[in-house]
């Protein structure tokens, strides 16, 4: 006796973690050197100095039952104000520390708004593919039918006209992830713009409001100037689920937060949803020493430049072979279009050349694959040849 | 549009918050040595030095992307076998890592436990009063019906023939807490005894096992050497939740576990079902950090002393007074039976004294008033005049 749906959820072996181990196994008998491991999407450069600092001063220099006890279920005030005034002077909003609530990371923010936004009358989510995967779990979880808007275009920006058609007068909300993983593009304002007018125009239609999720991890890993727009700006109707994982590159730590449009429609009763929603789900409060060394640190940015130095030779690697891929303006991935267009085939076959790829049906788009380049340079450069192989190998 | 459930947990306002509330609103008031604050269960006493020490030395010591780097989802497998080598030491259990799961303290331990085990043909989940009442949010939030085996015994160990009458085919789990919150009283063996008795019978006539999902938050915290029976040497059918909130003095911190017996039906099943129903609540791991800090310091035991003489001198106090209440060998909660039998009146009227102290209803026990003696021994000894003026004033 046991919930089979669980138990489901947690037996399917997952495919980039049956990667992770062929890759050990690998290198175990051929040697670290002949592995190319682009499976994983975990940070490759240290958090900045500052996070060490703050950690080992909050520590030597605070009262250890305030540091470690509780804090308020939506998070310590002061935390929360340095969020709100930091999104505030970056963005020009109108945040307060009420519209605010700190979370155990991204995946947390994410199960409990869809917890606050999911009604029974309006039970759809809907997410643009690419998309990460967990989208489906966490919806599905929270009672939630997921449906995926497919890829309609070759630079994955969203066709206004296909989300149009999709949303119904069920559709809860919309998640957007930008940059986005697997592709690692940026929605252009001309597209965000889009999407904000179709969602306007038919939460009128249907009455109430369709509400954006931006998902934001990698908001601060973006290269060479390019700007991601803050949906709050675009759109009203909105909630904000951030991360630390990857700007700080603490994504063990489990630490980010909920921003709720303070412009939205019921804005007030959202975020208390979202506070109730979190205390069905567990979530007394996010990790306290966390919370004070983001709300010291939220200002600091991780290493650009390794990783935009990543982008480069991969990018211009593998595309200088003939592989077809967007040039990613954000995260640290690259989503690969497959010679021949059988992603599973092309990620069994590099396993060969001792190349680990994710295949792309998982992010609800067959045809392509994620390589994550948060990954030594030299792994990159030792790939090139391998990678030119099995082109050649698939381009037959 | 929002969910109503979450907007309506959300926006209750907590008994517990609203007295902390008035306490600091008086404290500015008429001073703080005049407000004698018991509604809290926070500990009060400050992590053992090694705690710190072992956080400013992971710091300072370890590979900082490793350190705040994802875990796997259960947990970091050295701590999990930490974890399971500890608990068999101790009770001669035969745990290994792959029964543990490392969790964001008991709340997520619980959650994800009831998401684990709550099924549509089990769908109900008893509690035994006095409960802890976020007990009610949880298995409801996991789609359960709740259920409340009310006080039978005036020392509150369980009857076991009520509980043979309140156990029905469609009960998934009963939830037992020892040491409990709100009374601090310890089951003995024959009570566990006997509701293993019951709990055996019940499954066998029903055809499937009725599970105990052990809540041992408070189990480090007991006095005078008594000891807390280990739930799995009484019945093979449990998962024990554990958190090292109290034991570490870490509440905010959020971290604990999940151990499923490895001798109960199903186990096997069971524990991919907390991983899985982790995954859905957006749970990615445990904070990672804290999973080192607590591997290293699992055998480490908080100042008993200290809860101790507040123990005995609040026991002592009121009870010299005339107030009538179970002497609790466990946690930091004093259950105290009102003058009168009304206590939600009682708890209003002791504020007028200064007096914080929580109506017994939230709790499935009208008629009592729950004490939280992690608090100052002053507060403690000047609260015993303002107790034996209420005292009087009630007994009329």
């Amino acid at each position: 006796m046991y919930n089979k749906k669980a138990y489901e959820l947690g037996s399917v072996r997952s495919v980039i973690r049956e990667l992770f181990e062929y890759g050990k196994k690998r290198a175990a008998e051929y040697g670290a050197d002949k592995v190319f491991d682009f499976s994983l999407g975990n940070p490759s450069v240290p958090p900045p100095q500052e996070v060490e600092r703050a950690i080992a001063d909050f520590v030597a220099t605070s009262e250890p039952v305030a540091l470690h006890g509780y804090t308020s279920a939506p998070g310590d005030a002061a935390v929360r104000k340095a969020v709100a005034d930091y999104i505030n002077e970056r963005f020009g909003t109108a945040f307060t520390a009420d519209y605010i609530y700190m979370t155990c990371g991204a995946a947390a923010a994410l199960t409990i708004t869809l917890g606050a936004l999911v009604t029974p009358e309006a039970d759809e989510i809907i997410a643009v593919a690419p998309y990460f995967p967990e989208y489906k779990v966490f919806a599905e979880g929270q009672g939630a039918s997921f449906k995926v808007l497919p890829i309609t275009r070759k630079d994955f920006q969203i066709d206004p006209e296909k989300l149009y058609e999709a949303v119904t007068p069920r559709t809860a909300a919309i998640i957007l992830n930008s940059p986005n993983n697997p592709s690692g593009v940026v929605y252009d304002d001309e597209c965000l713009k889009g999407v904000a007018r179709v969602l306007g125009s038919r939460s009128k239609e249907f009455g109430h409001p369709i509400y954006i999720i931006s998902d934001e991890p990698y908001r601060e890993l973006v290269y060479g100037g390019i700007k991601v727009g803050y949906i709050p700006n675009y759109y009203k109707d909105c909630v904000v689920c951030y991360s630390y994982s990857k700007s700080l590159s603490l994504p063990g730590e489990r630490i980010g937060y909920v921003a709720v449009n303070p412009e939205a429609a019921d804005a007030k009763e959202i975020y208390l949803a979202v506070m109730g929603a979190g205390r069905a789900l567990g979530y007394v409060c996010a990790p306290s020493l966390m919370q004070y060394v983001v709300g010291r640190c939220l200002r600091l940015s991780p290493d650009l430049e390794a990783y935009e130095r990543n982008r480069e030779l991969i990018y211009g690697g593998l595309t200088r072979i003939g592989y077809e891929c967007v040039r990613p303006d954000g995260a640290f991935y690259l989503f690969v279009k497959v010679p021949g267009g059988n992603d599973e085939e092309f990620s069994e076959r590099a396993k060969e050349y001792g190349i680990l790829v994710v295949p792309g049906a998982g992010f609800g788009a067959p045809g392509y694959v994620r390589l994550s380049y948060c990954v030594a340079y030299d792994t990159i450069k030792n790939s090139l040849e391998p990678f030119a192989a099995l082109y050649a190998e698939f381009k037959k």
